[in-house]
């Protein structure tokens, strides 16, 4: 059993880590206070079972898996649902899933009633090693991804990582390249965990979880440090954005993002070789002006230039203000690793 | 030219009241920044035009007047157009309008990119007193009204009485009903100043702006304190929600809604002659069955029963937790005033 908190002031909260966690939830639960489950409906059944069955009257709403379930419309429809519970204020929800779940709920969470509780309960590798802290919720509109959304710190985490034994093997390489990434920006102790022949998955993901808990602590609302952890997004993200959905997972496109950014050879080498051990794609076939487009409307586009964070060697990274032209060069000629 | 600030820690702002304040309104603004005025239909284009004269480039983006605009929909557009325009997380929105655009824009500005800044212009009585300070933001869900929202507060407020010139008187009253109940609720010298042959309104107006700003310092997030504002509210409210809209005003049954909660008889005739003296209806004639079916799905019902606000004598308001049974026997015996 491991305990953190993320110390933001008023909004801290601790993060749980422990396996058969969920099994005894409800030891850290208000009893007189009512949850309701927000689950997609791809979440294996005995999950949701588990926690429901934690919480006397433990409501759940489930809404279709996929990112297309960030919308006004799920949206909208979820908090109807919300207002027919009768939910209040006091009450609280809880976010049991994979990243698109924690987006949704806490949104919901931050909207409805101007604001109540909500826990995350992540489900994915993704999702606990990056999106459950942070307090980072957004939907989408058309097609521009997190358009929408707050900065809603959840009020507690909770992680057990037997979640992930009912996981689809791609989906949780996808989830490490994201814990991979922490490695390169911060901390090569855990890039070299990586490295071993076998690794640690439980290490990395606590250490993972640890190196995120802090760069919230040092910048919630992502005004500097933490635009670090965009390493790997500003291409991965828009390559990912050009495929049809599921084609290319979130993580697998970070993972190949990665490559167009870090400076060093050798460093270089050894992401592509820790890459390959997962089974991370290649993804040679993108469709270059596809990628352009998007980039040039992404949220995060500015006026002359995108931030953009390098990695020269490991734990040294660099945020540089990126113009679109030199972006597109990299677009045009993906990363080869010698 | 008055000048008060909100003391919010990180979220303090300035409310700045002058006449023809917005004749020079670029003297406050950042020439370096941009500024999209969000303004409904229905608001004189004298005022756009004014305030757009003061801005560089100031866009301009228009909805539908009315509180059917507090829409997922029009939200849901307006936000697109931010994208479209490419605004970013350094710009600020201009809500110029009622209450509606207030609530609407600072709800955008709340969660466009996660929240970017913006500026309240209010344009009614009403805005000035009550809406345009203390950040509740939101927009409807169905016929829940405000149920989706947040706690943002602006970066300024600007108060120009003069735009009150092309207000339609009936909408001055209305909006003077929020004055009023200030008084009531916290201070005897401001309903005086009503019962006076004839009654200051600058000075109605910014002592009501003052009153409402302690309250928020005191108490943002309405956990205690706040609440008191929502005095003529609870019945008010529901009983405006069952006409048509525009049928009656929200200050209109704001005012009959306070004479509910009045308990001492000399004061309710007081503050009847008042809404006399200022043209507010009786509103005798509601529907009562479905003012009651309003009230039990109004976002505020709580188990067992509504924070109801008394007041026993001028200044002396009161929280008590009221139930159902309680409320229906009020509302099917309208406050008669001997």
């Amino acid at each position: 059993m491991s305990k953190m908190v993320v110390s933001l002031n008023e909004n801290s909260y601790p993060i749980y880590i422990e396996h058969h966690l969920l099994s005894h939830l409800s030891e850290y639960l208000d009893s007189n206070r009512r949850y309701v489950i927000i689950a997609d409906d791809g979440i294996p059944r005995k999950w949701v079972d588990l926690v429901s069955s934690q919480i006397p009257d433990g409501e759940v709403l489930r809404f279709a898996q996929g990112e297309a379930s960030k919308s006004f419309d799920t949206f909208a429809a979820l908090m109807t649902q919300l207002a027919e519970l009768k939910l209040t204020r006091k009450d609280c929800l809880i976010a049991l899933g994979g990243g698109v779940t924690g987006d949704l709920c806490g949104f919901l969470a931050a909207c409805y009633m101007r604001g109540i509780d909500y826990i995350q309960i992540p489900t994915t590798v993704l999702s606990q090693v990056d999106s459950s802290v942070g307090g980072k919720t957004a939907i989408d509109v058309g097609t521009m991804k997190n358009l929408c959304g707050a900065f809603w710190q959840p009020e507690a985490v909770f992680i057990d990582p037997e979640v992930l034994s009912t996981l689809d093997p791609r989906q949780i390489s996808a989830g490490l390249a994201e814990a991979l990434k922490m490695g390169i920006v911060f901390d090569e102790s855990l890039l070299e965990e990586f490295e071993k022949e076998k690794p640690d998955f439980d290490r990395i993901i606590e250490r993972s979880i640890d190196l995120k808990r802090q760069i919230v602590q040092e910048d919630e609302k992502e005004g500097g440090r933490r635009k670090l952890l965009n390493f790997g997004h500003t291409i991965g993200h828009a390559i990912e954005a050009s495929f049809p959905e599921h084609d290319y997972l979130h993580g697998e496109c970070v993972g190949m993002g990665m490559l167009y950014f870090i400076e060093d050879e050798e460093l270089k080498k050894r992401v592509a070789g820790i890459l390959k051990s997962l089974n991370l794609p290649e993804i040679p076939d993108y469709d270059k002006e596809a990628v352009k487009e998007y980039m040039k409307h992404d949220k995060k586009s500015l006026v002359g230039g995108i931030d953009a964070i390098y990695v020269s060697r490991i734990g040294h990274p660099e945020i540089r203000m990126t113009d679109f032209d030199t972006l597109c060069g990299f677009i045009d000629n993906p990363p080869i690793v010698k």
